[in-house]
Formats: structure tokens, C-alpha cells, sequence
């Protein structure tokens, strides 16, 4: 299962394969919150949201989208608290987590990293044998995730390996230096 | 009951009073996380810790240090996700829920929102008739925060009301123009 996190609408995507298989979409959609709702009530939402998508497919693993704190900085933060979200969520079951960038997951679906929202949603479609992408854009990125993860296999957890040892390395030595 | 998020330390604290009478601090530590495990893991254990935090103290309301995308970018994200399971933690119980920035709890302690570490650590220990200050330091921002709210009562729900109201504004307008 794949999750797009963000606090207005968090994609979902359940994809069911293996590597070399063929893939079959079991649902995708948007965990959807109200800007009018508190941020409290809207995580609790989320988190009500996911965990009824995980009650609903028990996936083997979950990919989230990693999230970074350089681009659109009005709204990372909501999308930090709902990814921070999702990964409990998957966690706290016992799953394996796995995080992928943006750009992984476009370059595992389309061939570039740089793939637009259009060339991401067609090369879904066509991998899922679907008639037209998930909707909305968000359920085609949380399956783009899925079958990123599905595919990437076992190099997908030597690069998260590598990339918890360069996290821990960063964090201890930010410790070293002092708060 | 006051939660300073951070990934490798959470502070929490707990106070009990109300404006105008002597305040009583019932506990403060940090929920800690190693940067051995990995990042899904910790943040369950950062949700195990202030569940636990919760059960024992059974707050009436709950303070959350509001976190910004401005500073400490290479920590800023697990500040964020933590904040969010913070904020979940609190709300799923039904509890009020409220965001306090560093500025306001620093200047509701110490009249000056530009405050440093010492200075916060002096005043809670002060206002609470403590020895000394909670350590470590996230415990007394944590105390600090449960302080702030305590004495910001109602004040503080008409300013989360407006920044809320905001919010909204702001994420409105964001999809007015597309995601």
C-alpha cells in the first residue's frame, strides 16, 4: 500500500503483485480533511482514514513519500504531521515502512525523476490496465508509491539501510554539536 | 499537560493550578528516542510515551509547542512529525487541544518572547518552586508550555480561533489556485 501524505487530501493507494508480475490495483482514493476542521481533528481524521484502508487490504508493506522540508513551505508542515501520521499507523501494526521520494517513485514508474503529474498518472494507468489514472492526483501518487515499492524490491532496502545510517550519522553529529 | 515535540527528545510536563493561584508541577522528562532505530519505530515510541504521559497525569487540556518551517531545517521534519502524533495523541482522547509558539510560552514566563534556554529554566523553576530547573531543557520548555497555557486561559482560545481562522484562509486560497 502506498500513501501520498498531506492534510487535505492524503493518497491511498493498495496495489496487489510481484516484481515481473503482473500488477493489479486493489483501490486507490484520497483520505480527505475539511481546512475548516482543526489541525488536531483533521490528523485524527487522517489517522481514522489510513487505518481503515490498512484494516481493509492488510498489505504485506507500506510506502510513504518522504517528505522534504525545502519546497512548498506553506503546507510541509501539515504534510510532516500527516506523514509522521501514516507512519505510525503502518508501525505500530508491525509492517514494514519504506520511504521513497517523489522522484523514486516517478523514475520506477516512468523512467524520469522529473515526470510531470499527467506522465505519472498515464504510466499507471497503462501498468495497472487502467482506462483512466486514479483520481485525484494524490491516489495516483500514493499507487505510483506501491508499485515503486513492489518493484524496487530488495534494492529498495539497502537504500533505506543507507539512508537511516546517513540520518543517524546527521543526527549525531547535530547531538555532539548540542541541541 | 505541556509536549515540547522533538524526535530524539520529547519534552512533556505536567502542571496543575489555575490564573491567579500557586502552580504545582506533578512531573516533566523527555520521551526519548535512539537514532539507532528507525524513523517509523521512533515515532511509535514517541505515541507509546506520551500515551503513557496521558494515562498517568489525565490532563484537562494539552499544550503543543507550534512548530515552524523557518529554523533547524535538518531537524525540522521529525520536530514536525512528532508534533503531529503529539497533536493526534491529544485530540483522539478528546482533550482541547492548543499550540502555543516558543515566542508566546517564552514571554508568558519571562515577559520576553526572545528569552534563552537559561532564563526559561530560571523562571519555571521560580513560578513552581523547584530547586532547580526540569532537566533536560525539553522538559522545562515542555513545563513552560503547560505554564503559558494555564495563564493564557481564555485569551488564548480567541488567538487560536484567529490563527485557525487564518489557516483557513491561507488553505483556501491554496486550492483556489490549484495544488
Amino acid at each position: 500500500m502506498g500513501i501520498d501524505p498531506g492534510l487535505t487530501r492524503c493518497g491511498v493507494g493498495a496495489v496487489e503483485g510481484a516484481i515481473g508480475r503482473p500488477l493489479t490495483l486493489l483501490g486507490a482514493d484520497a483520505v480527505r480533511t475539511s481546512p475548516d476542521d482543526d489541525l488536531p481533528q483533521r490528523l485524527v481524521a487522517i489517522e481514522r482514514g489510513i487505518d481503515a484502508w490498512l484494516d481493509l487490504h492488510r498489505p504485506d508493506a507500506v510506502a510513504v513519500e518522504r517528505v522534504f522540508a525545502q519546497h512548498n513551505l506553506s503546507t510541509v508542515m501539515g504534510t510532516a504531521q500527516a506523514s509522521g501520521i501514516a507512519l505510525v499507523c503502518a508501525a505500530r501494526r508491525g509492517l514494514p515502512v519504506a520511504l521513497h521520494t517523489p522522484s523514486e517513485a516517478k523514475a520506477a514508474i516512468t523512467g524520469s525523476g522529473r515526470a510531470d503529474k499527467a506522465q505519472v498518472g498515464h504510466m499507471v494507468a497503462r501498468i495497472l490496465r487502467l482506462d483512466s489514472p486514479p483520481k485525484p492526483a494524490d491516489a495516483a501518487d500514493a499507487v505510483a508509491l506501491a508499485v515503486c515499492h513492489i518493484w524496487r524490491g530488495g534494492a529498495q532496502a539497502r537504500v533505506a539501510q543507507a539512508q537511516q545510517d546517513f540520518a543517524r550519522k546527521v543526527e549525531l553529529a547535530r547531538q555532539a554539536r548540542g541541541r
